[in-house]
């Protein structure tokens, strides 16, 4: 016997730019969005009958349709329209839009200009089910952050195949990825603004003794800071520099001249979470 | 309170090749290889201890020391190696090694010359718990393929947001990507072989009503024709291929001119398993 | 006085699939094309005025219109289709045409099931000028090959920076981009096969003194054995593998466990011609 | 006869971070270095003879090597401190020398902590020639920026593969590349920012009749503010933003949902330099 297990589908990598023509000046909303639904779908796969598929073309027509109506807030606000939207399907038990807004900054003063920002980019996943649940998570991708100071990794165990030294003063890069479940419906952009600044600010100040430890440190002021958010997953890739060996140039290198890499990485990832 | 919840960490992007120099000729392996390790952990995060912490740096180290006396059969077997090494360190509940094998062909009857084959990529995933228990999960990723006729979609409902029209004769294109669970240990390379042809000659010979139904016939395939597979997990977006509207240049196009386009695309995903 | 110098303008990326359906069974070309006009535009620069300005759209557009007739052979032969026609706009001096064909093997005997194989890309580049002279160029792109003896890098000079030993044994990888100048119009099809055997076998048999030498013993080779070929430009990519050190663990390893790495890279690049 | 033609050969991708530790505070300096040199190297070619070849892992080592003492000030200077290091190795008759700089900014007012900031991507290509004649460009890449009115695209011709109508009012996306040659050495961090500034607020203010159009208005304007620049190479992708056709869904479209494209795009290049 063989049956079909677990399964889900739907659209991905819809393209959406928005531009609301304020009477002074515009705005510019440029969005990734990705929506999946789960449910009884199992006579699309076992039968070929698609009578109960919404077409993942009609997924991405939705989105475009609604974004005029309803994209004028926080990313996870639209989400949650396009998440009810599709509830609202029968044999729908579960809908999932993810959203990745990309930043646009204005040109100086101008009205009609804007030039993109990618210093990160801003995530929601908002979940509904047919029982009425939503939840939202929001997030950050590809913040990238260094430390020149403040970081330490030693006291590690050595076996045969250890070869690192301990030090007490290494460079820490790492591409941030987070991502936070919200209990409750907070001012969206508000709260994705301070945590975002909780996060840059914790990672600047504390003494880190590991990337483990900056996750943790990192991670538990988000969540003691902001009672918004009910636990946070911090992805941080190690992204490492080695410090360049110049003494066969007989040339000194105290900290300064380091080799960028990114292969291989090391890769850490930490829920933290309010007990 | 707050508290640390699932948290793992390992060494990513271990790039790794091996030449076998054999009497009569030359056999190249070509990997990328990733550990993850769970465990009792919580010191390194909560209070900036390192005791227990395997460095990622060793982690890699390791890759490279083993690969000289245990790559010498499939990824999987090197996998197991690699898992049972860090399951040995006292405070490891469960690791994971998950290897990407890259296809290298041979020039003409060269004994020492090879050309790399991108046609897909061989995955193994292979996890330890510290109570013993093993699985192996293999795979294949990026393997692209295309059926021009026997791919229809048609039948499913149709609301305020739905334009597109029913077909039975579209251009399917997917680039697939399975993973499946063995049950016992099979000879690997061998059911991989087996595997991939099945998946191949399937895709082929169906006649597809959906890429939904195309995941659950090529997958009932793989575990109905493999009885060492547990169950399978299929992933296939659907890579959109748009008739080219010719009629404004007054010339026909009986599905033959195709515009090629990667966003937006259909993302289904499906696991087909023994009941 | 400010002036407009050297302009082009063109669409690129256009990504183009054909079906043939034959009798017996389809093929599948995948194309994807870049074109580029040169020629009296400055108006468009300086006074805004669009009147000679060909669109990118109608470029687009027209490749599309003209595949079906005219997409039968070689794409060196759709090219110069292309070229002669945007050639007969009154301001264009110069059309350039670049193809990339991206292949696809067939599944078993399947009639109309393929897989894409990515071995290497196929490249023509044709270029037309008013004058009615076309060139034709075609080439291989990322043709990735190894060596795994008959590869040695030593004799240059040595200076204060300089810490790379000798070697009489290295592994060489490169990642070929291959481009060749036809004279006359030769069966595209066949001299491509034809250029890219010898290439491959060239590259197998020869022993290496470096990549520069590498890049003119397969260029003289291509050259010499093609008389259709006036001269070939080969870029090579050194793309290092370093031994592991496995001393520190008491491991033997000859020329057997290599690190694969991307950066940094040499990059060689050279042009082989007719005297 | 068979000869070789032009040929370069080096170094890329080397990728460097400097640590400057001032007393009050750290400064950050991420580099993608890449080095070419072109000569009388054709015994490495032809005889396979390494006497004259300054191995490319030397080049990297001299760029490690030389970067605490002269990475000091502008991009622009460390590329010709190395390029007339490169210079005086006997047989070279040209050396270039790319470097891309990666921004890094300061997490607030942190004196050791920085976050990526990805606008864009400041580059140098500095190349000398055995006769002490050195070269000085300097550019942007990656810097995508929007128009959102004062962009039109009208008054082109139509023949028969015309279908893109006329516009007097389109949303124009493009990601700026920026090559300009300065005359003399100015201060090379004023004028950047200077030219960088001219460039972001002519975009923003001027009236676009054509991607061609704002590459004239541009450019001119870059070359008439700044007159250590002899000329500057732009070029504009055209990165299309489709007008969401909501008609069927009986809502309207005032220019304000758009869908993003990548495939295919216009690509316009032009230089404008002083007559």
């Amino acid at each position: 016997m063989i049956e079909l297990g677990a399964n889900r589908y739907g659209k991905a990598a819809i393209r959406l730019v928005k531009i609301d023509r304020g009477p002074d000046r515009h705005t510019v909303r440029d969005l990734t969005v990705a929506i999946a639904l789960e449910g009884d779908f199992a006579s699309s796969y076992v039968d070929g009958d698609n009578s109960l598929v919404v077409a993942t073309d009609t997924m991405k027509n939705t989105v475009y349709a609604l974004a005029g109506e309803y994209l004028t807030g926080p990313i996870e606000a639209f989400g949650a329209v396009l998440v009810r939207h599709f509830l609202a399907v029968n044999q729908v038990e579960q809908a999932t839009v993810s959203i990745e807004e990309h930043d646009w900054g204005r040109i100086g003063e101008a009205p009609d200009a804007f030039v993109r920002d990618r210093v990160s980019t801003r995530t929601a996943a908002v979940t509904g089910t047919g029982a009425g649940r939503i939840e939202i998570d929001a997030g950050i991708d590809d913040l990238t952050v260094m430390k020149t100071t403040k970081s330490a990794f030693g006291g590690f165990p050595r076996d045969e195949f250890t070869t690192l030294p301990d030090t007490d003063d290494r460079l820490l890069a790492t591409r941030v990825s987070a991502v936070w479940r919200y209990t409750g419906t907070p001012d969206f952009d508000a709260s994705h603004a301070a945590i975002r600044s909780t996060l840059l600010e914790v990672f600047a100040e504390h003494e880190s003794q590991s990337v483990q430890h900056t996750i943790w440190v990192v991670g538990r002021a988000i969540v003691d800071r902001h009672p918004e958010v009910a636990e946070v997953t911090l992805t941080m890739p190690n992204l490492h520099h080695w410090l360049a060996d110049l003494s066969p140039f007989g040339r000194p290198n105290d900290r300064s001249i380091f080799i960028a890499t990114t292969q291989p990485h090391g890769l850490i990832e930490a829920t933290v979470r309010r007990a």
